[in-house]
């Protein structure tokens, strides 16, 4: 483990411990409790929730956002990587959208800044929803029920992609999984985590897996380099950070996945070959760290991600606004 | 309009005069007003739930019962054709699952006679789903939350594909939609609907339309031949119940569909070549009725029809129990 990762830690711990809410014992971790979600609003956020589920920001008029961060399986699709428009293989593994506003930057090599600007970039992919920001302004527009919920939400007439994105942005907010068992224990409860769940958590702490994995996130603060110690070996083209760079030095720089929900956002890296928790620990620790960890420490590291699976996200399925005459018709086999 | 359907009416109209929660009012009309859900096992629905939403019932782990019943659209993709495993095209227009209960059989042909067996024809449907119902009983076998649930539900251990189609009928059993405006006014509200709503109701019991499209459902209950005056024109290779029953007979004889949430269910009929309403209900006059409907005609159906729209289902979108390690992995793109 670099010096730099352990004073990145440290800072944050640092920095964390100042905050009120925050028991002793969580301000003296690397990973602190999820905050409650504050300062949403509410009319956008419920009028992001529709725009999450609709397909019609498809331009088969069959996949949403919801299609690969399906809200009833962590906030992902569970594919290795998924399925785009006229069943395009995807080029990565669809990270999940649950308490992604704490990631630094979105999508795996930080492309966009928010999750507002992440919003817009799926709707124009050729690869996954395959429309253009155009249409799919204009296919809102046209229907009555969303003309009117856009006036209602920002108090004039008109819809566009920036409200459009905002909206989405806006219920990804409140996409938040707190109460998790470790949650618990952090707040005080010792009897939380089992006795293999703390020995898993120390031994998560003091073999530097949360020198990157750290903060409330447990993740989604940093980039860092797949395959640190060890090259990583994959089929998968993708190269990270320097994509958005154009620096050589950041090849393979990922953003590190939050590991809160981790046993239900399977499969794992951002090639998605890892299918277990524990190859994907195992890999973890012999790539990142160069330690090879024994089956019970592994099994000890997988027990304590597990108390990382919070509250999911509970809210009626929203029922969509119907087209009209005057929508333009979704033409999925052309 | 043939004298064999004004009699079938009549026997209706007849048989449900009796019911006693019925006002007198409705008692009169060829509609009823939609029953409210009684003697549901709710343990069984919401693990039928469950499954409605849960996406590894498909080879794919990408299409799921509400994939092409979506209940946030009317319970029905709102495209032509479905698209199925790998984007094949589907063949026919995916019917609602709304008041499919009410249906004297499923499926466009009458070829299930049950939601029960209805649930397990896409599971195997290579050109939907595209499993075997062996896979998906080993799928959910695998995840120890479904077999917990199951053992719950069924109160012994062990998941099987008639488990798995009891629950999921169970949920549809629930997905009916009362408390439309049109049964306001069938059950007393004079004020529920306009003067051109009223006009159109009419003209649709006058002129024919209620001889196929009665009961609670306004529709559901009988088969009727697609292009009874003039033959219907279409691409669409369907047969209808002659595919089922072999008999020459009863070609292009499919079920009628339901109109309640007729304006959610777009397009129309069973090769889904009608985009909007007046379109629908054009063809509708001509070929079945010979009756070429004004302008105004027109009109005053499609603002009758429109008032068919009931209370969607309200329910939390359903958090799924995770797969484990033992889980078969989807291959979307083996």
């Amino acid at each position: 483990m670099s010096i730099k990762f352990q004073l990145k830690a440290s800072v944050l711990a640092v920095a964390l411990a100042s905050l009120p809410w925050m028991s002793a014992q969580a301000a003296d971790e690397p990973i602190q409790p999820i905050e409650p979600v504050k300062e949403i609003n509410l009319a956008l956020s419920e009028l992001g929730k529709k725009l999450y589920f609709d397909p019609r920001l498809s331009r088969s008029g069959f996949i949403s956002c919801n299609s690969c961060h399906n809200l009833s399986m962590g906030g992902t699709d569970n594919l290795q990587t998924s399925i785009g428009d006229k069943w395009q293989q995807g080029p990565i593994n669809s990270p999940t959208v649950l308490n992604s506003s704490m990631n630094l930057a979105q999508f795996w090599d930080g492309r966009a800044a928010d999750l507002k600007e992440q919003a817009g970039g799926p709707i124009a992919n050729p690869g996954e929803m395959a429309f253009t920001h155009t249409l799919a302004v204009d296919t809102l527009s046209s229907i009555p029920g969303y003309r009117r919920e856009f006036r209602l939400v920002f108090g004039e007439d008109g819809v566009n992609i920036d409200k459009i994105t905002s909206a989405i942005a806006e219920f990804e907010k409140t996409l938040v999984t707190p109460n998790s068992r470790f949650d618990h224990w952090l707040l005080g409860d010792q009897d939380a985590l089992t006795a293999t769940e703390k020995a898993g958590y120390e031994l998560f702490k003091n073999s530097g897996c949360a020198a990157c994995h750290n903060g409330p996130a447990v993740g989604g603060n940093s980039f860092q380099k797949m395959g640190l110690v060890q090259p990583y070996q994959t089929d998968n083209p993708a190269e990270g950070l320097s994509a958005v760079t154009g620096k050589d030095a950041d090849r393979f720089m990922f953003k590190v996945p939050t590991l809160r929900n981790v046993e239900l956002t399977y499969p794992y890296f951002h090639d998605g070959a890892a299918q277990t928790l524990t190859e994907a620990v195992d890999i973890m620790g012999r790539l990142q760290l160069g330690r090879k960890y024994s089956a019970e420490e592994n099994a000890q590291i997988v027990a304590f991600l597990k108390t990382l699976t919070g509250d999911q996200p509970q809210f009626m399925l929203p029922i969509l606004p119907p087209s009209v005459d005057e929508t333009p018709v979704p033409r999925p086999f052309d």
